[in-house]
C-alpha cells in the first residue's frame, strides 16, 4: 500500500515559505504511483499532535495552490514547538502513532534552525524504533544563517525588500539637503547580519547611502559609532546608517539593553526599546543633530511587493527536490543549495545531514566586513546581488495583492 | 519676450510628487511658443532665494524626466520655509527681484497646506505690486487633508501601501493561530485619519483584520480601547488594530504624550514613544496578552513598490493642468480634482482659490466612522477604493528600482 506524504511549516514566516510548500505539494502530486494522500499539517508538529491536518490535492484542482505560491506568511500556520532532547519522552511515541494513523511514509518540514532540530530528532527516533518514515528538511529563513547551504530561500526576497526600502529611505532623507540629518534604519537579525549587510546593495554610486552599516558579527562601540557618524556627516549632509537589531557590545550585552538600565515606562516596566531608538537618542544627546530611527519590522519577512524571482523559484525548487530525495530513500537530510562557480549565477541542489545543521548559525564572513566593522565589502555584494534578481507578478484583486487563505481562517458560511 | 516657468516642491515628499513635477515640466515644454526656459527650483522657495535653480529641458532630452516620474521623494529637494504674514517684509521684494532676474512669468508650487500658503502670499503680493507673474499650486499630500478637492495626489499610493502592508501584517499575525495575539499598526496622520482609514481596504472578508481602526477624528479613550480589544479577541485569535499616530484624548493631549508623563530614558530625556508603543505597553500591562506594535513609518510616503496607477496618472495630470490654467491667465489658484458622479470612477480637473485652501484641514466625515469610533464604514470604502487601482511598472536595474538623482546629489566626476 502506498504511503502518504505530510508537509509542515515551522518558525517565523517568510515571503516564500509558501513557495516551498507549493514545491513539495506539486512535486508529490506528480508521483501518484509512489505516494498516497498529500497532507499539510496545520500549525506544524504541534497542531499535528492535535490531529490538525488537511488534504492538499483539492487545492491544486481549485487553482488555490498557484495562489499559495505567492502568498507570504505560513499558509498552513506555524509553531515554535521544541521536541524534547530525550528520545524516550512519550511525545515521540505519540507522534509516531499519529503518523501511523495517517499512513505517513514521508515527512517534510519547512523551516530554519529549530525546524531542522525537529527533523533531526524525528529521524533519529525513527532509526531507534526502526520506522521507515523518511524525514526531510526544506530550508527557510530570512536570516540566511543555516550552515552547509550557500544561502536559504527567504533571504533573497527579504534582502531585496531591505535594499529597496533603504534606497527609498535615502531618497526621503535627501529631501532637505540643506540641513544635516541622520537616519538610523534597524534591520532584522539577532545573531547574524546577513540581512543588514544586504542594505549595501541600496548604494547606487560611490558615496551614496547607507554610508555606515553595523552587523552583530563585530562588537559595537557607541563612542566609535559616534565618531563614525560625525566624520560621515562631513562627507554627506544626510546620513543613512543601517544596523542589525542584534548589535551588541561584545560582552554579551545587546545595545538595545543599554536603554533599559535607566528608562522606566509609564507602567513601571523597564523601557524596552530597539537598538535604533537607543542610538537615535544617543546621537541627539551627543551630537545634537537632527536624527530619526526607522525599524523595518515584520514587512521584511512578509512583504510580497519585493519578491525576488530567483528566491521564489529556488524556494519552490527546494521543496520539489526534497520530494525527489525522499523517493531516493534519503532521510535525516536537509535540502541544500550549492552555487556553481562561474560568471553566471547558477545553483545545484543537494542534501546535507540535518544533524550537522541544526543548532548552528552561519555568520557573515569577517573578510566581507570592512571599515573597521562599519561597512560591507565587495565580497558580500558579489555573493548577494544574484539572489535579489527577477521580478514576480503577484496576482492583484481590487488594487491589492490577492492571497490564499486556509479554509479554517475564513468565516463559516 | 517670452517669460520663463519655474516649478518647485515643498513640504514632505510623497511617492508621486515627482510625477506632478513631470506633468508640469512636460506640459510646459510642449508650449514653446508661450514659455521660455523651464526651471526647477532646488529646495523650494528657500533654495531659490539662494539662487538655486536648474534648467529642466535637458532632462527630457536625456530621458531622465521619464525616470523622475516614478522616483519617490522630491527630485528638486524640498523646504519647510514659511513666508512671513506681513507682505511688507523685505523677503517678498527679494524674491520678486529673483523672479525678475530669472525672467519668471509662471510659478508652480507642488505641496500641501503650507505650500498653498506660500502660493497665496506670493499671489497676494503680486497683486499688491502689480506683478504679472502667475502663481499656481499643485496639490500633494499623503494626508489627503486639503479642502476643496475630492482627494490629493499622493494619497492613493500611500493608501495602497498601507492597505497592502496591513493585509500582509495580518497574514504574518495569523501564523500562530493557536495563540491569542494583538498587533497594533501605527499609521501616519497627525490631524486627519484618511491614511489610517485606508487600512480598512486590507479587509478581504467579513471578520478579517484589521478589526479595529482608530482615527484622530474621534477622541480616544484607553479604557474603551481595552474593552474593544478584549471583545475582538473573543472573535479573532489574532487581532490587528490600526491607529493614527495622532489619536488623542479629546482634551488636547496626544496618546503618545501619555507615556512621557513618567518615562525617562537613559539620557534623562522624557521618553518619546509612538502611540502604538504606548498602547502595546498598555495592552501588555492590562490584558496580559501577547502584543507587538509596528510603525509603518516613512515608507508610507516613499515606497515605490505600491504606486497606484490612478494616483500616478492624476499627479502628472494635475501638474499639466496647472500649466494650462496659467496659460489661461489664472493665478492664486490650486488645481483641484472633482469626482464625476457615476458608476465608473472619473475625475475632472478645475481650480480653486488657494487662499480658501491653505491653513485648513479636511477631516474624514463623521458618517464614515462607525463602531463608536473603532471602525470605518462603506462610505469611505467606496470613496477610497478607486484611488488605489492600477499597477505601475517602475524601471528596475540590477534587481532594484532605478531612480533619478539630481546632478548635485551625485559625486563630482
Amino acid at each position: 500500500m502506498k504511503k502518504n506524504v505530510i508537509a509542515g511549516q515551522s518558525g517565523g514566516p517568510t515571503a516564500v515559505i509558501n513557495a516551498s510548500l507549493y514545491g513539495v505539494v506539486c512535486e508529490a502530486l506528480k508521483h501518484k504511483d509512489s505516494f498516497g494522500t498529500v497532507y499539510g499539517m496545520v500549525n506544524g508538529i504541534e497542531g499535528f499532535l492535535n490531529g490538525q491536518a488537511m488534504d492538499m490535492a483539492p487545492l491544486q484542482a481549485s487553482g488555490e495552490l498557484e495562489l499559495i505560491r505567492t502568498t507570504p506568511g505560513s499558509y498552513l500556520g506555524s509553531c515554535r514547538y521544541k521536541l524534547p532532547e530525550d528520545l524516550d519522552d512519550p511525545v515521540y511515541q505519540e507522534l509516531f502513532s499519529q503518523f501511523a494513523e495517517y499512513g505517513i511514509g514521508y515527512f517534510f518540514y519547512i523551516g530554519g534552525n529549530d525546524s531542522m532540530d525537529t527533523v533531526s530528532k524525528l529521524s533519529r527516533y525513527a532509526r531507534l524504533v526502526k520506522s521507515e518514515i523518511r524525514f526531510i528538511g526544506i530550508p527557510k529563513t530570512i536570516d540566511n544563517d543555516l550552515v552547509l547551504t550557500d544561502h536559504t530561500p527567504g533571504f533573497g526576497s527579504a534582502a531585496r525588500y531591505v535594499a529597496t526600502t533603504v534606497r527609498e529611505i535615502a531618497l526621503d532623507a535627501a529631501v532637505y539637503d540643506n540641513k544635516k540629518s541622520v537616519t538610523i534604519v534597524e534591520i532584522m537579525g539577532r545573531h547574524a547580519g546577513w540581512l543588514t549587510a544586504a542594505s549595501v546593495l541600496a548604494r547606487k554610486f560611490e558615496g551614496d547611502n547607507p554610508l555606515l552599516i553595523y552587523l552583530p558579527e563585530t562588537p559595537f562601540d557607541p563612542d566609535t559609532f559616534l565618531q563614525d557618524v560625525q566624520s560621515s556627516l562631513d562627507k554627506a549632509a544626510n546620513l543613512v546608517v543601517c544596523i542589525s537589531e542584534g548589535i551588541h557590545d561584545g560582552n554579551g550585552k545587546f545595545i538595545c539593553e543599554l536603554a533599559s538600565d535607566v528608562g522606566v515606562d509609564t507602567f513601571g516596566h523597564k523601557m524596552l526599546t530597539g537598538s535604533g531608538k537607543y542610538l537615535e537618542n544617543l546621537v541627539k544627546d551627543r551630537l545634537g543633530v537632527k536624527v530619526r530611527s526607522v525599524e523595518l519590522n515584520v514587512s521584511q519577512r512578509c512583504s510580497s511587493s519585493m519578491l525576488s524571482g530567483t528566491d521564489l523559484a529556488e524556494a519552490a525548487a527546494s521543496g520539489a527536490y526534497g520530494i525527489k530525495c525522499a523517493l531516493d530513500g534519503e532521510t535525516g537530510k536537509m535540502v541544500a543549495l550549492k552555487r556553481i562557480p562561474g560568471d553566471d549565477y547558477q545553483v545545484a541542489y543537494g542534501t546535507e545531514d540535518v544533524t550537522l545543521i541544526c543548532n548552528r548559525e552561519k555568520e557573515v564572513p569577517a573578510e566581507w566586513i570592512t571599515g573597521n566593522g562599519s561597512d560591507i565589502g565587495p565580497g558580500f555584494i558579489s555573493y548577494a546581488r544574484p539572489l535579489i534578481q527577477g521580478d514576480v507578478k503577484v496576482p492583484m484583486e481590487d488594487g491589492l495583492p490577492k492571497f490564499a487563505y486556509r479554509k479554517s481562517m475564513l468565516p463559516k458560511k
